[in-house]
């Protein structure tokens, strides 16, 4: 069985979701500066959604370079994934229409938590289904960022009882670290296709 | 005339289907865990509706690798299918927000009947083009599983009247038996392949 | 220029009018037949534009296949039959919950009118394109009913003022004489590719 | 790495942004031609935006023919330009609601300035991937109407603070300067292959 619907199918939930979380951008009814600036909390959510679900598809993209084969395991794993995204939205909204109070932030936290979680099985059905090759190995070396990550997200969930903006901090510092070295793992893909 | 573009707009719409039900579930307006709580009915029809449009989805998936031609009586009952699942979104917000009660719960029953009543002209238009190979052998044999969904779901509707949850383990049973035992079918493909 | 991409978001564009018609099925508050049976004139209006909506994406999938080349002229008579298209979500809504109300059921047939309007321009943009081959020929050959469709629609709007039933009657002879003869087009594509 | 899933994930979230804006034409109460007149600065925000995203979609597709390799900045660079015009549902609606009032007019204008402030550095990225061959030189060539057009923008968000239909009538203005000249880019293309 090919990938492409795989692909297809996921590119279509992630950029539904990606841009439905717009939608909780509900324009305000005054036409002043004030009225579009009490929207920051809904606004700067939103951006943090958008970088998150970014950084997702961004991965899934490079993810399935890696897969050759696709399994009913494998599809079932990735829906997984995607289910646990497409609670995001609905955890954004909830978080900027209540100005980033204590609760909402430590689920905005856990609907972080979810994904990152189930992104590892994906990860493992993939693996177990073609075997352990080199751009797997690869992939598997970034399993370091994702423990990083998980390690954050619990951090963040249980500072957000304390100082909800630290808990932010804790979710945009996992957003940087998946965002920035990406690289490296592409210069390690054009490095094995030079040799 | 290909499959490609009927994959594509399938996959668009269960993509959609799939996503917009998370706009149902209404951020609510107080930052408590207890106002999260409440809505644990929605939530959770939210989530069975996943998983079952996730079932069609990985089913149609498998079905259309048998599919090498596509036909205007195929197209349409590929959109007929489409059609009554397009409205799942609907009867899972009436459930969830009514709280599983009993005509919500039987209606959202025959929103699931629909669709499997919908699946078997599907495949009859599918082998009706095609003629009768093995690979859609293995899809007839298959028809156990769908016969009995439709008695389940028949049942569940029955049972809304009496108790609604029973109902509900109906329609959660016949998920099971579509999420379960897909790997049988594949193991056949696999079988065949390496004859 | 490929016409993957032209397919591809046309499909995207499609399936999202399709489905988010959907949406404009708001789930009643009470949880009984009577409040469920008071959306018929809703759920009417969407299965019928749903059934619009299909028609049009089954003949763009065939039209696409005359398709070989693409250029900007033609990229921009898809978007405005995609334009009009995206407006029938609209009027559906108005139509639905205003009761099949005069001037909502003549603005919907305006809008159906719109789009059959829109398609000659797409097609002659395909033919000037491509010169006029034998594929196009037959599918100018379906003119016929376009022109049958216009007058319809035109009849449609203006009967909405006297009799609104008979109005929505000829908007769904137009959805019936295209739902209909689509496979003689189909067996005469055959028929050449037989010879 | 390809550019399959770039374009189909970007086809993606432009068709859901050019199709959700038709959500905010919320269909009114009253069955009347009067209650249908109120909408037009709805009706008229909306077509003004769908011409936008599908100038946006066009030049996109053009654009994507210069690419062959994906990298990890281009994707960002991509992802970027989807973000500000993922906003655009939103100013459109605020504008819509306000009848073209001074403050969303501004807003309006600074979120079409911002994507075409993505742009450039899109094809910076492209450009940076590729090497300079021929064909991104004539995409090169078409900075000029980028540089108009952000001009054009600046120029009607100060305007909206004297004369609002003004500002407006800057943002047609680059609209059509986008809209009408693309086909001597095709000719050059065209020219090109001809050589």
């Amino acid at each position: 069985m090919g990938k492409g619907r795989l692909e297809a199918f996921s590119d279509g939930v992630l950029a539904i979701i990606i841009t439905i979380m717009v939608l909780e951008l509900k324009p305000p009814h005054a036409p002043t500066l004030e009225a579009l600036g009490a929207l920051w909390p809904v606004f700067s959510s939103y951006a943090l959604s958008f970088l998150y679900v970014g950084i997702y598809w961004n991965n899934h993209h490079h993810l399935m370079h890696a897969v050759h084969r696709v399994n009913g395991r494998l599809l079932w794993a990735n829906l997984h994934l995607l289910f646990w995204l497409s609670l995001v939205p609905f955890t954004t909204a909830w978080m900027g229409e209540n100005h980033f109070d204590t609760v909402p932030v430590a689920v905005y936290g856990l609907s972080l938590l979810m994904p990152a979680l189930a992104w590892p099985w994906l990860q493992h059905e993939i693996v177990r289904e073609h075997g352990r090759d080199s751009l797997l190995a690869s992939a598997l070396g970034r399993d370091f960022k994702g423990k990083i990550s998980i390690a954050l997200y619990l951090a963040g969930i249980a500072l957000a009882f304390y100082n909800r903006y630290l808990a932010c901090l804790m979710y945009l510092a996992v957003a940087l670290i998946w965002f920035l070295p990406d690289r490296r793992i592409e210069s390690k893909i054009q490095d094995s296709k030079q040799d």
